[in-house]
């Protein structure tokens, strides 16, 4: 694994030295990394999490790194020891992966000193929008489909770590398995493909190269079939192929649609299919896919099993990036805390001021998610006496909530500087977000028109926040 | 560095088990790299060669990775003890990182024994679509910006690599910087940041922060005017800080501006600025820039000397990826070229056979480019003799050049496995682009409208793709 220490802005060091120079260097900060909202994002699926416990836990100059940074030229001695010996000895607290977030939630707050802090936010930054992006937008896909979706995309992918995280998080958000060789050796998660074009255009006929790829893989033979002409050649040589394979007791996996009218294609491979006696081969699709793209193509009554999606899930093409932000919310000082927050002229991009909690309420009848609540530190929420909330700019709209039951969606990932718990598979995380995601009604994750699931803050917080502002952040 | 052997996609994989079954594993290949037309993208820089050559030198499977790939249990023992042994022992023809490339074009070929041919179509494949994506991001916001633009996305990034990479991009594509300190110490490229709004809200007050950071940087001193109220409160501190350091002998650098109305701002502050006196400190901009919003910022008249740009370019947002393919164009049997072509529907996805050459015409008397010409490797082409040339599908668009310049536009990138030359400064592929790009007439790269630059193939090579889908491929 790199050390991947230097993976920060300049500025990050620039300030680190104007702290360690004012002597501010070890005040305790704490700052919260969230998300604003978007249109095209009803929920997001957290991820990365695991990443950001990885790097804290490595995080350190080498000599090399040194060396480095003195050559800038802007870097006294002094701070560069001081650097040298730098070691992440903070806590993290954390959403689960998989967990669904919404607009606001301080889904991952780092407590540090001030230098570190500050050093690490670009990196936590980089992981945890990458991650995320990728496992909402495969979250998605996956809605649309009902299942059965493979991650095709690393040859489009940002780079060799898009590909590979883009892999992880996309199993998070409900992929069955990925094509890439790397991250399935890396994360232990099922890897899938067989065959491309170029393969049927490297023997003599389509049919030998069928006949080729099913005695090298007489279990599981799946052939890509539009090569040439899906109906008029792939197809019925597929057949034949899967006949012989029949004849000599294996079964066929089914057949490949990669290009072409695949709502007309599929179904019209499914009766031949049928017909000759494989009801049970599936059909894959591939070539350009997204939510939309299935969405409508199961309208439109296509038989596709499976489906291959590349370019626009691992790019989250619509949207290529969250904007995932980090935000000082407090200092320390003689222990104790120092509320602090960004204004704006734009109310949105106020910040929520002060060390928090953030906790999900859920019917007590039906089980079912009904809003996120943001709570100063320390606040508890009693579920079995009534509870107003109420919307925080809009703040007429109150509603009062009896018999409900509370959960803290934060977890320490990170305590002093340590991993509190070892990694797990990242089935587990898939296994969470479905569980979770079964919990809110459809109403509040469907793609389109969704309605907006509450976030609200407790009087409290609000209190303080209106305070804050009102003082102009003093 | 990591190995990135396992970097592909799984059909490589079994294609590969494939043709070593049927006795083709070692049958020579000759595959190309090209892209299609997109509208957005005029011209394309192209990148990511340096990490092909890096990635094809050390290609090897470890024994864990042989392990992984065993425990998948559909490999044979001869196939994994085949792989085992593997290493890349072919050649690599591509332009040059900077070079202008356009659709079709054959920038990167692959000639090598099948199986490993296809092993490395996927990680050739993220490298050069991903950096090629961003170098070609880069070059048009350069453009609309005339310069001074800096690259600042890392934590929008997909992933650190997305950063890193996607920083060494930016590079080639004209930026003159990046915030990230990783790519700054590999790539040996200048890195820039001063001051994020956390450190502004760290202090008492705004003019306590800007002094703390004078006293830290008395020189290159570069203040972040925005975070209460930028003309009437930070610009003002920042002059009077600036004040206080020109008394004490040193000259600022200048003031960032990250929200609000650009245009508007930085008029305002220009003014303050040199009313002051400082009409050499410098106004840097940030905040959601891309080509199209620099550019109506410049039309606006906006004061601006410095640009930081951030998601938009490291994400090439409008274009999260280029779509480059990886496809067969020739085999060899007992030393003779067997051409290959890819047929389809569309015309546009057909490909252009066999082995190429690509060469760039300029016009003799002003020395600007006037055509690109693929022709069929072998082929020579004679500038100083009448050479007509013709469109590839409506082929009646004739032209016929007289007194003009060929350049071969390819290079050996790696031969029997070992890279040709060694890797050079990535300032190097700057200039290379810089130059070239001053070849074109401006018709040609402008973002609006662009007429389109000729890629013409040679009659030979026409004459053979005719035949060819007339034969329906063979």
């Amino acid at each position: 694994m790199r050390n991947l220490t230097l993976l920060t802005d300049l500025y990050q060091l620039t300030m680190g030295q104007g702290y360690f120079n004012e002597n501010k260097h070890e005040q305790l900060a704490v700052f919260d990394v969230f998300f604003r909202p978007n249109r095209l994002i009803t929920y997001s699926v957290a991820a990365g999490m695991e990443q950001v416990a990885e790097y804290l836990e490595d995080l350190h100059f080498s000599e090399d790194d040194i060396a480095y940074l003195r050559s800038l030229g802007c870097f006294s001695e002094e701070f560069l020891a001081y650097l040298g010996g730098l070691r992440f000895t903070g806590d993290v607290m954390a959403v689960r992966e998989g967990e669904l977030v919404f607009p606001y939630e301080p889904i991952l707050t780092v407590t540090a000193p001030m230098v570190q802090a500050q050093l690490v936010e670009t990196a936590i930054l980089t992981f945890v929008n990458h991650q995320t992006l990728i496992a909402t937008k495969a979250a998605k896909i996956v809605d649309a489909a009902g299942g059965g979706v493979m991650e095709f995309g690393l040859r489009r992918a940002q780079g060799a770590d898009a590909g590979i995280y883009g892999a992880r998080a996309a199993m998070i958000g409900g992929c069955v398995g990925t094509s890439n060789v790397y991250a399935g050796k890396l994360f232990d998660v099922p890897v899938s493909g067989t065959m491309a074009h170029s393969w049927v255009m490297n023997f003599p006929s389509e049919l030998e190269a069928f006949r080729a790829y099913a005695r090298c893989f007489p279990d599981g033979c799946l052939l890509l079939v539009d090569t040439y002409d899906t109906l008029r050649s792939g197809v019925p040589h597929a057949i034949e192929v899967f006949r012989e394979l029949r004849a000599s007791g294996h079964e066929p996996k089914g057949i490949r649609l990669d290009s072409g009218d695949l709502a007309y294609l599929s179904k019209e491979a499914r009766k031949m299919l049928d017909g000759a006696g494989f009801p049970d081969a599936i059909i894959c699709a591939s070539g350009d896919l997204d939510e939309n793209s299935i969405s409508s193509l199961k309208e439109q009554g296509a038989k596709i099993d499976s489906w291959g999606v590349g370019t626009k899930l691992i790019t989250s093409a619509d949207l290529p990036a969250l904007g995932g932000v980090y935000k000082l919310a407090a200092v320390f000082e003689n222990g104790a805390e120092i509320p602090k927050i960004k204004l704006s002229d734009t109310t949105e991009k106020i910040t929520n001021p002060g060390v928090k909690a953030l906790y999900r309420l859920y019917d007590g009848k039906t089980g079912k998610a009904v809003a996120d609540y943001i709570t100063r530190a320390g606040e508890t929420v009693d579920g079995s006496k009534p509870l107003e909330i109420f919307h925080p700019v809009e703040t007429w709209k109150r509603m009062t909530l009896k018999n409900f039951t509370v959960r803290d969606l934060r977890v320490p990932l990170v305590r002093n500087g340590k991993r509190v718990s070892p990694p797990v598979h990242v089935g587990r995380h898939a296994e969470y977000f479905r569980a979770e995601k079964a919990r809110f009604w459809e109403e509040y994750t469907r793609r389109d028109m969704p309605h907006i699931y509450k976030v609200d803050l407790s009087p409290a917080l609000y209190a303080l926040k209106a305070e804050m502002v009102k003082g102009r952040g003093e």
